[in-house]
């Protein structure tokens, strides 16, 4: 389920004395008997529900951790002892138990607590981690870099990692290299659920089920995978069970060698409505009524619905299409598809490296395959989509959720990087959609098509559509000044259009002649931009990504290389990690809106000749 | 061992009537016997130590491979069963029996034979594959999307791949995705020869080992790790036994469901300089001797080799510096450092991601990391660079060897997408030296420096010193017009200032103005360049790498952004996959040499107004 944009104004926020009482250091912790830590993961429980339906937020993933998190630290001497969480968002547990309950009502919003763990906010949080399958990797260098195989220092390092996130390859990665120095004191706790959003797939959550039943391995005992591999094992150990957990780990941390504790958790534990919801136990929510679990007040429709649909429609009318997603199926609104294709869908896990690469394999089979991702993962996967995909000029679409500002998820989840990577990528091409009839028609384009492909859009709900007055070599123009004045040429990307239609609305009434055109197909720069370009005495680029390298990068490059002397202002995001916010606010604060517009489109007039304004 | 850049023109070649015995079909192949084949096996070691150390390549592995392949092809029906090899460059052996024999003395050669598959040259090349550990993501795709799990159309998939590249993620997602279908006829072959350049490090070499020597598992019997995940398992089998592996390969295909067939080979096998060679076994080879398999005569001191002093010098200056390499610390230079340092050098094998994020903790346990990669490899990490050492500004430093024009390797394995890809993360600084005091003396910059810093330089020698004129707020001026006349400034990155410098005097001789400059550190574009840029006409920018998003593009928006009218002609690769060829032909090429920038030059002359040309 998406995690909402926005939380509600009136949110309801936890009674003032319950985070008081919650806002303990680790001593008055460790003094606590085991009833008192029960009750205390229960205040925990309530809080988290009572605030993240408030705000939005990880709940589900949250709610499994609670016992888990206590019991890490009264283990481990944070921040001593680094306690790093892979994806992050399992972190609000330790964000309470470390100093920050008091400020938990202002959970990712601008300037309020982060989603994830964040370096500004407390000593305690060394990573600001959000992309899975790091934990390992870290904890292998904090562990060689604080010079921990010295024991006589007596630190540890603990690194906190679900199952899913074992599926990614860098898990794997650090897995072999932890066991190249089984002398480093690191605790890898590892948080199974038996889900990531969707429940874990393959053989290594096949192996972790054995073992939670008691079993070692296929028809013998013997040694498990992690043992194989030259590591100490615990467990399996209830995670629910405080003490338990606590011995387990305390164990672990007094072998002072690399450790596996094998913990079983449960998602969404303690709250009915992710207990039995039968998606993904609520693991990223919206605002939300704390007692029913359900939406205060529907949303629109948003971008990834519209999709999701549409693909199911496609894969009716094209028996060849196949989708692929990296464990997020819902969230990526591969759902619907899923569901009436369940052959012709893949989830690969935490791996986008493999959803890229098996998606040029069966491409090269004869298959057209759509990978769905959020725009921020493509990373993962950049190298397969320059060397699996576009080497081999194999018709892969990929589909980017969450383009552009995302909003309360902050700087790691911002899809912001896309166009710019994307970019120089050969033979590949980069649509942005303005309204959801563009995005049916795009994806239509693209499936349909001979190469690579990308479609982005945003974390949000798709507005009402925007008509075109004519089309251009692909070019859509929205806008254009009756009288045919061209002072300002506004090339818009994807829903953006709607902005810069309305700055073009208020640019008119102050005597400005403005053309709005959306390229569709932004990246590469279509050639009849530039012929737009030519009849036009400036122009103002506008695009939700970073500005560096991205379409208004590539269209003054286009300009420079075709020698026109154009006045030109590229509107996008500034080369800088962006905090949580809302998508409106964060947009409007750099510019992104119709006030911005209409300053650029200013400014670039005033830059601009006398002699150009009016050609 | 860097392979070579160009073959000696005057190289032998293996004698004709060799070549045409070689050229067999299958069915050939499947008649003879297995004396017949024996000799078969010499035959073609012969070949490749006379035509590889000829023309440069991959013999070791290539010569480890030779009874392996032999019986793959006797055993699966290329290409109806598609062979798809990890890392491509041990797909010699295949080219050979493939019908390439004849055209075996044109690789690596311009317009000649790749050194790894290609789609173009034969329809047994499924994959053009050559990062490493993709073998079983494309296995997936290409039998998921041949819908071999109807096993009534008798297909199968094969997939080589070595232990090295299974210490890289991608083959662990690959190998637990295979394992969610064990119905899809795929033989996983796991060439087991213990290395990647270096001996395979990590805990999956310890129980490959374990497993050579006949030991399941650690203190006790049961199954071994891909059994344990669920998949069958066979061997280990002698790779060079070419009755036991045919037998082990036909027992898998028959078995219609993933199976491993862990075969063990020796890298360099049959070749004594090989055999006994104490580094990468001659994994990749430049021009040699084929009989004493050293080098004709020396090249020039190359850039690797000037990095790989300095950074042991700057090892036993800074306690804290650590270095990172994935599995490849001779050919990154690595190897004097690792000597004199071993307990500050981690090779994290086939495993960018991991070095990476490795790096990023070990930097916030205080260490000064410094993680040396092939520029085309850091793809492999993009999201780590950005989100796990740029977004917690961590003070790593990567040195790119190979960024550029890499020459013989071809398209997968030239370095010109890193300034694309790197120009947008923030607060990351891209060095690029034009000579070895330049190269230590940004080295030193950036490993005393407080954020992300990369270094990039070719492969080829470094070449002599370029002296500087005069330093401007960082940039250094190399040439000016004595008369003080501006009409075009070059901005050279990288040793292709010395081309620049050519090009000035040539321009001068026809009476223009020239300024030439380095910028040294050229993304982000340095503030001062932009001043340059003001006091001159024109500008022609020279980089090697793909001139869309790179430093080029920058200036060109950072005109843009300040207004700046100037004629600007962006010099650099185009936005395609560039084939292999020596580096010296592919640079002239495309126009990144000093008759190119001279031409450049005027062009931009050209379509400067006279009133511009000389102020």
């Amino acid at each position: 389920m998406p995690v909402a944009e926005q939380a509600a104004p009136n949110a309801p926020v936890a009674r003032p004395d319950a985070e008081s009482r919650l806002d303990l250091d680790r001593s008055a912790l460790l003094a606590m008997g085991h009833g008192r830590l029960r009750a205390l993961a229960a205040e925990i429980r309530t809080m988290l529900v009572e605030q993240v339906c408030a705000s939005g937020g990880h709940l589900g993933v949250n709610l499994g951790v609670v016992e888990l998190s206590i019991a890490l630290h009264r283990v481990f001497d944070s921040p001593r002892d680094p306690i790093v969480f892979d994806t992050g968002h399992q972190s609000y547990v330790h964000k309470i138990l470390t100093g920050r309950a008091k400020e938990f009502g202002s959970l990712r919003r601008r300037h309020g607590l982060s989603g994830y763990p964040s370096r500004a906010e407390s000593v305690h949080d060394w990573v600001e981690n959000s992309h899975a399958s790091t934990a390992l990797s870290y904890a292998h260098g904090l562990a060689a870099g604080l010079g921990l195989h010295d024991h006589r220092a007596g630190r540890s390092v603990a690194a906190v990692i679900g199952d899913g996130a074992m599926t990614g390859g860098l898990a794997w990665e650090g897995l072999n290299n932890l066991a190249e120095r089984p002398e480093l004191p690191v605790v890898i706790v590892l948080n199974d659920n038996g889900r990531s959003y969707d429940p874990t797939i393959g053989g290594l959550a096949r192996h972790l089920a054995g073992l939670r039943a008691g079993r070692r391995g296929p028809g013998a005992d013997g040694p498990n995978v992690f043992e194989q591999l030259g590591l100490a094992y615990l467990g399996p150990v209830d995670g629910h069970d405080i003490p338990a957990t606590e011995a387990a780990l305390r164990k672990a941390r007094e072998m002072r060698q690399v450790v596996v504790v094998h913990t079983v958790t449960d998602k969404g534990r303690g709250w009915a409505p992710a207990e039995t919801d039968p998606a993904d136990r609520m693991h990223g929510i919206g605002v939300l009524d704390p007692v029913t679990g359900r939406p205060h007040a529907p949303a629109g429709t948003s971008w990834t619905e519209v999709f999701g649909r549409e693909m199911a429609e496609l894969g009716a009318e094209f028996e060849d299409i196949v989708c692929l997603s990296g464990a997020m199926r819902g969230p990526v609104g591969l759902a619907p598809f899923a569901e009436r294709f369940p052959e012709r869908f893949f989830d690969v896990g935490i791996a986008e490296q493999q959803a890229v690469c098996t998606a040029s394999g069966m491409a090269m089979a004869g298959s057209r395959p759509v990978v769905a991702v959020y725009a921020t993962f493509l990373t993962r996967a950049l190298d397969q989509v320059l060397m699996d995909v576009a080497l081999h000029r194999m018709p892969v679409t990929f589909v980017l959720d969450r383009a552009g500002v995302t909003g309360p998820d902050g700087a790691s989840h911002h899809g912001m990087w896309d166009l710019g990577f994307l970019a120089q990528i050969p033979g590949l091409r980069v649509a942005a959609p303005r309204d959801a009839g563009q995005l049916k028609a795009l994806l239509r384009e693209a499936v349909t098509g001979t190469g690579p492909c990308v479609i982005r859009f945003p974390k949000a709900a798709a507005g009402p559509g925007i008509a075109r007055l004519k089309g251009i070599d692909g070019i859509d123009v929205l806008h254009h000044d009756e009288a045919g004045k061209r002072d300002v040429l506004l090339l818009a990307c994807g829903p953006l259009a709607a902005d810069a239609v309305e700055a073009a609305r208020r640019l008119e009434a102050r005597g400005v002649g403005v053309t709005v055109a959306d390229p569709r197909w932004v990246l590469p720069v279509p050639e009849a931009a530039l012929d737009l370009v030519r009849s036009h005495g400036s122009v103002v680029t506008v695009e939700d990504g970073c500005r560096v390298g991205g379409f208004g990068a590539a269209l003054a490059l286009a300009c420079v290389d075709a020698g026109l002397p154009h006045r030109i202002r590229v509107l996008g995001l500034p080369r800088e990690f962006i905090e949580h916010g809302s998508r409106g606010e964060l947009l409007a604060a750099h510019g992104l809106d119709a006030p911005g517009i209409v300053r650029a489109s200013l400014d670039a007039l005033a830059l601009a000749r006398p002699a150009e304004r009016t050609r």
